[in-house]
């Protein structure tokens, strides 16, 4: 006799806990946008006490044993099912989630973010002045801690496989490791070859231009390219994120600057990747532990498809151009299109990641990938992380910083998470968008005279079809390998950059 | 041996479950403030989902039986203080709470929600068309589960006094009919004197006044009287309400209306009066049962005193006046204050509750708390509830309604809440504004004065002192008799009415 799923008691048992959960965590993310946005400064005391106790319940309910249980029970249920199965995921996914929180002690999840807390202020105050040695004690008990965190999964081979999986579901330090050295080879070279070219002109981008009418482009923009006002919403906040609320409720904020025009659209492009990705998860997987992105990487690539592949190439600005130029008629009414594609993807060897370019970018994220692993493994100490970080800045970028404000201290990862897990995402998200993007293009050599008319759907939905409606149910390596055939590897990111760059900057015999 | 209050591990261990359930309740009430203002269409299914779980999570905390216990075994430690202390006061508010939420089975909270969802669609489906015979099985349903909703409490008097005291502890069925008898027949003779005399003529209040000039005005009115914006915010939405999310974040809304001034600016005032309330309890409340205002009526009473005794006085619009005029030249440059002020308190008598002046306002409260009573005591049925509601307004307003839409179909109360304790609340409130202001006028007789010369905060400071700071500390009659040294009694406010009516609309010899 065959049990249907949706009438295992157990099984609805199951569902209505996981429910609770998500509700507990949506709660909990509302009062984080909240927070972020249009909560007074009043308010900020509280707001943290009344997010950490929604945590907390929502932490004591996904470590009952009485769901342990359920989990149990439901083994035989799981098996009877295909992997692929929405309710044998949701099982599959349930029982991942609550071995993690198993196995990381409550009272240990409280020392850390204690300890967090005040790194975060230490770091706070020490960075204005780049005053490594005040924080020094701090990463130092972070990295213990980070060390202590990893020894909760003991049966890893590397010290920050299970902190990059936490990240990074089914991604180890050898894998990451062996894409990033490729990676890394090509890099070096291609900077280099570039910085030897005359420089691209980007000053038309740093004249006065309204905020307002900044945020009303961005609008029009993500609004064209599909995002759904209808379950979003599109705000200022200080720094950039997206959050999903609900199915229906999946939201972007983006941070506007008076003389840095690409600030606002190209943040506004990057967190409606994410959001396209969020508002795409199958409506019926709200509610249970399907409904979220995949991976750090898988989102971050999905967000770096529609900033990078997309929001910067010469048939997006065929197709939006015309508009921008209405509203900033003084500043770019003489401008033609070439020369503000040219602008927006000068390549210039920086000292900040946030802020570089997309063939720089990466090398920023590698080594601090590489300085993360150095320091687990024991092949680095805390106190030797400044002149490891300059020197590795000298050799992949060619310059050094001359204080660690823009050098060490730059950003807020180690002092607000764990050293081991931070960075890789940001960089397997290029690879992804890249293997993604060819495979799409592959199929539908017409995506770029499509998007150079205003039609963004049939890129969307491959995406959707392909990506987003699975939400969690696969693993990135899962979707790359069903997607496009292969396991992620850096090929197709660096064709891509050798391709647009070659161009750009007129690079011959590449 | 004396024990120290704070050092009591028991006494530790209610605080931080009190704090837990609190944090509960304020992260819905964001949730609730979101969905009001800012949420997209689409987040609405999902985010009732949220609110109810946050519910019954707040709601299982406060019957778990260990908080029980942890009560019973601090009875020696609330009685060896003052009653008036803070920890005491904890302890006898928190037992309430958990004695009330016990008492109420969680099955028929159930019951009694999903009916009231029921009874709201089909409430909006009605009203327009006035359809009475379409909501009176629902209203059936709601008043027997109403009764029910009674009967959890045997050791009542009169069947209507928990559905009151849910709302206004301390206030019995039988307190209130005798404030409202003596009310209304003061009431009615003088709606009576001032339809004799000649109108006032208000229709410079509905010319077009533009709707974020409005807002500003607001914004500047209510800043200015004293709500501090550093813990708030004021917002737009369909129904203005006060929220309070923590001590340090107490958030007004108002609605605005192009063609009708005064909405915006008299709906700001109210919330705000709600919302210094809120603002004024004492901080250390925060996370505590004493952390509001103590019943519906006293909450009403400080909007309405804001709203009215003081929103409506000559001595408000001598200050504010030229603020409102510079800013609306066009409409107001040429009417002299007088006229402005005769505009906002023209009386007249009309069918609709919420718009009403507040000379005829209260008797369309008690008459709804009469209907109210009368069919929870058996004397009124449901089918003839329309035809009682309209001989009643003849009786006391001297009109009839047409339809029903604008008669007995108006109030959305009836078809969100019970039947009982839903309107006595706005009465008892405009008896203790005029009761307490009146006390406040006899020390501080220089209060018009300063109100005049922009200067609140010696009323402000009074209400502050006497008022807001107890939060629910003391019942309001307890407030009440503390602060004017008599029970709430009928005079003070028949009194202001008299004294202002009667000179607005020259009745002589009152």
């Amino acid at each position: 006799m065959q049990i249907r799923p949706h009438d295992d008691p157990q099984y609805q048992e199951l569902r209505s806990r996981l429910r609770e959960i998500r509700d507990l965590q949506a709660a909990a993310s509302v009062l984080k946008w909240d927070r972020a946005t249009y909560m007074p400064p009043g308010g900020v005391i509280a707001r943290g006490q009344q997010i950490a106790t929604l945590r907390k319940l929502a932490h004591d309910q996904l470590t009952d044993p009485a769901l342990g249980e359920l989990l149990e029970n439901l083994r035989d249920f799981e098996r009877s099912l295909p992997y692929e199965s929405d309710d044998a995921s949701i099982v599959r996914l349930a029982r991942r989630d609550v071995h993690r929180a198993l196995r990381i002690p409550s009272s240990f999840v409280a020392t850390l973010s204690s300890h967090q807390t005040d790194a975060y202020v230490a770091w706070t105050k020490a960075k204005p002045d780049g005053n490594f040695e005040a924080v020094r004690p701090f990463l130092e008990k972070t990295l213990e801690l980070s060390r202590e965190w990893a020894s909760f999964f003991p049966e890893s081979d590397r010290i920050a496989d299970a902190l990059i999986a936490e990240e990074d579901e089914g991604m180890t330090t050898q894998t990451v490791q062996g894409l990033f050295e490729t990676l890394r080879s090509q890099l070096v070279p291609l900077v280099e070859a570039i910085a030897e070219r005359p420089q691209l002109d980007d000053r038309i981008l740093s004249q006065h231009f309204d905020e307002t009418t900044q945020l009303n482009f961005c609008y029009k923009a993500v609004d064209r390219v599909g995002y759904d006002f209808h379950r979003g919403r599109l705000d200022r906040s200080p720094h950039p994120f997206t959050t999903r609320l609900s199915h229906g409720d999946v939201r972007i904020t983006t941070r506007v600057r008076p003389h840095q025009l690409t600030e606002s659209i190209f943040s506004s492009l990057h967190e409606m990747g994410h959001a396209l990705y969020e508002q795409g998860i199958e409506a019926a997987f709200d509610g249970t532990p399907l409904a979220r992105g995949t991976s750090a990487g898988m989102h971050e690539g999905q967000a770096r498809l529609w900033e990078n592949f997309i929001g910067r190439s010469r048939a997006f600005w065929e197709c939006f151009y015309p508009w921008l130029q209405g509203m900033f008629l003084r500043q770019l009414g003489q401008v033609p299109v070439n020369e503000f594609y040219r602008a927006i993807n000068k390549v210039e060897r920086t000292l900040v990641r946030t802020s570089a370019d997309e063939v720089t970018y990466n090398l920023h994220a590698i080594l601090r990938f590489d300085l993360e692993v150095a320091m687990l493994e024991g092949r680095l100490a805390v106190k030797d992380l400044p002149e490891a970080w300059n020197e590795r800045y000298r050799q992949d970028l060619g310059i050094v910083p001359q204080q660690h404000t823009e050098g060490v201290l730059q950003d807020v990862h180690w002092f607000v998470e764990t050293i081991g897990g931070q960075f890789q995402g940001y960089t397997l998200g290029n690879l992804m968008a890249a293997q993604l993007y060819e495979s799409a293009l592959k199929l539908h050599p017409e995506i770029p005279v499509d998007i150079e008319r205003g039609n963004f759907e049939t890129l969307h939905r491959w995406l959707q079809r392909n990506i987003y409606r699975h939400g969690r149910k696969f693993t990135a390596n899962e979707l790359v390998l069903r997607v496009t055939g292969k396991p992620l590897h850096v090929d197709p990111f660096v064709r891509y950059l050798n391709q647009k760059y070659g161009d750009l900057y007129d690079i011959h015999g590449r």
